[in-house]
């Protein structure tokens, strides 16, 4: 049963701020669940509808300890219930409405073709719980003429102008090397789900919530370069050339690399005399701001020339001194010993019951009243389906039939 | 005076989910802006409080038609009011702290030292609003020792491990082309705000809120490429071996690129049959999920050696005959003419009062009570100061005082 009321409760501020919101989550793979996993990270009940066969993600993501717990699957899955369901067979479609009826939002990425094909269109879920937050996370938004086509990552970034201008070395687009579109859509999912549960909280539901990942990702690119053309008449081309420009990139040191921010005059001004160029300050290409984003791309070229003479560590210490902000690059390996996230803890070992020891990326975010914690690592496939279909009242005698079909499975 | 209440209002369920929610703005350039914009656009009253020399972004995102309106600021402080405030002369400081009073949200990204030396506190501003939802923005989370380090895009890019892996090309680490640490954390910023009001509502105020810029990038970075050093001991190495292939890319055809997403076996021989290949369904390297991925560089390179023989056109009609989900990949310039974002009115002309005709990038997600739609323009520095002032009590006189000091400018 959903807890969820508005009745404020001030006598309990400690609590999570989103214990009591139930959620059926029919999504997999990224969008969707990192968009829940940050939901279930400050109290709300996930509950993963998954077919008995598991989320895509705990197979493609790697190897693992035991099979399907792939990292990439672990890092979006912690504190969510899993329940496995094959809706083609007896009792599954049926014990899924029981529980979406005791639930506040469901979402869902299917095409929405097939969503209404299994009988999970919003009109068909609203009938069986009328103030529910029903969100669909589709790839195109449903008025235009991409509305039944598939949509993944990689042909997202590329449809969004993304990977045509991360195009660094060559000229050649390439990707960015992260599931960036799924996982830049999934925190505004989480967004949406969190303003429909507001409106709900103020006025009642439902809500029917659409998330189109192409516009949204496209939307997310063009609000830093559609620049110029953001005129009409166009004031000059897309693309903000300062971050577009090739020099704009860590700076190679005499051993390694360092990244290094200076915007205003004086940062600016300050990175010159620290690098023994104090007639730049006065230099007309770079004494003002306007100036010096005309010939942005001169000044990273010089500045790229003389950092090569020092090493890093000899530059933070200069840099430092000179109060220009700057840090060192980190890879994946090293950032895995930077000494301020042992401080705050960001790597968290615990014990998962298949996995062994394993490093959780603690949710970094702090709240006075309530900080995100790890309530249980990632579940296996239908770790909690027994205790679902149970709560929801499916006999024991169904729940037998049900592992016995393949309709439910049941690790743990 | 916020007229955020708890009580259920059925009655008006189209109203904006925000709507009535007041937030003060301190925040400036990108990762606030783009926080409080999401939530301007669904009807959240965002204060814009600018020292009367402006946003930073007014400045250094490009050429505009008036001074001080570049594209990127337009793009994050659309539905926004502004008030210029010199906070260090006479009546400023009283003024902000008597829009606090009214406030339901204060957020900020200044170093808190900095925000402690202005008074603006946490504790500060609770004893003014004892139920305030207060959200600092930190580039480093303040328990560990680079609490007081400035953060910067391109040094958390740097830091997170994100610019080492963009290597693509010569394998030299770059920065994403754009200030994407600013924009993701941003939407993580709006997701806490909206927490802390769900809290609010449910159980009251207040709420400190403290979002830490490095550790949150980080943890996205690494949610997908901690990969095998998830274990421990561990399994492997870091780094998602798929998504890090030098072939996992756009692919070229005869005469542009093309992007193609394949993961399940159907799709994967789908795709062999369209490419004419199909002996590589029995092929053991690829013949299985499992294979595929210990194998998918030599896929990878396969493809793209045959898709060069064929237009993009024609590739496009075999793999969408095929089922194989495929998109042609757009530049920021031939995405405008996208014929679905037409359908689907992503580019919004509108008439902005100084800078004559511009591309409005509509807020694309749906809500079936609520379309997040365009109330204004983004505002020109102290747009709102003389209303504002008015609104808390400020005597016009005070108001005529501060405007000759430059406590306070009113540009319209």
């Amino acid at each position: 049963m959903s807890h969820m009321t508005s009745a404020p409760d001030v006598s309990n501020a400690a609590k999570a701020p989103l214990e009591g919101l139930r959620i059926i989550d029919l999504t997999q793979v990224v969008v969707g669940p990192y968009a829940t996993q940050f939901l279930a990270d400050f109290g709300a009940e996930v509950i993963k509808i998954e077919h008995p066969t598991g989320d895509l993600a705990r197979w493609i993501g790697g190897k693992s300890t035991t099979p399907g717990m792939a990292a990439k699957y672990l890092h979006l899955n912690r504190n969510k219930k899993s329940i496995a369901l094959d809706l083609k067979k007896p009792g599954a479609a049926e014990a899924l409405k029981k529980l979406i009826v005791t639930a506040d939002v469901v979402i869902h990425n299917m095409r929405p073709s097939a969503a209404a094909r299994l009988g999970l269109s919003a009109q068909d879920l609203l009938e069986l719980k009328p103030d529910l937050i029903y969100c669909s996370v589709v790839g195109f938004g449903q008025g235009g003429r991409y509305k039944d086509k598939p949509a993944y990552d990689s042909i997202i970034q590329g449809a969004s102008g993304l990977a045509a201008i991360n195009n660094g070395g060559d000229g050649e687009p390439r990707f960015v090397p992260m599931v960036i579109a799924d996982r830049t859509v999934g925190i505004m999912v989480a967004n949406t789900i969190l303003m429909g549960v507001v409106q709900r909280l103020r006025h009642g539901g439902p809500q029917i919530i659409e998330v189109p990942m192409f516009e949204s990702m496209t939307a997310f690119v063009l609000a830093e370069h559609l620049f110029l053309k953001t005129f009409d008449p166009p004031l000059g081309e897309t693309g903000d050339s300062r971050l577009l420009n090739p020099n704009s990139r860590p700076i190679r040191t005499a051993d390694g690399y360092i990244c290094v921010t200076a915007n205003t005059d004086e940062q600016v001004f300050a990175m010159f005399d620290a690098m023994g160029r104090s007639d730049l300050r006065t230099d007309p290409r770079f004494a003002e701001k306007r100036a010096r984003f005309e010939n942005i791309g001169e000044m990273f070229r010089i500045r790229n020339e003389i950092f090569a003479s020092r090493t890093t560590a000899q530059w933070l210490e200069i840099l430092e001194a000179a109060d220009v902000p700057a840090m060192p690059l980190h890879t994946l390996d090293s950032v895995l010993d930077d000494p301020h996230l042992a401080d705050t803890r960001l790597f968290q070992p615990i014990d998962h019951p298949t996995e062994g020891k394993i490093i959780n990326l603690r949710n970094p975010i702090q709240f006075s009243s309530y900080e995100p914690s790890l309530k249980w690592p990632a579940p296996l496939i239908g770790q909690h389906s027994i205790e679902l279909l149970r709560s929801v009242g499916v006999s024991d005698q169904d729940i037998e039939a049900m592992l016995e079909s393949g309709a439910t499975v049941n690790h743990c």
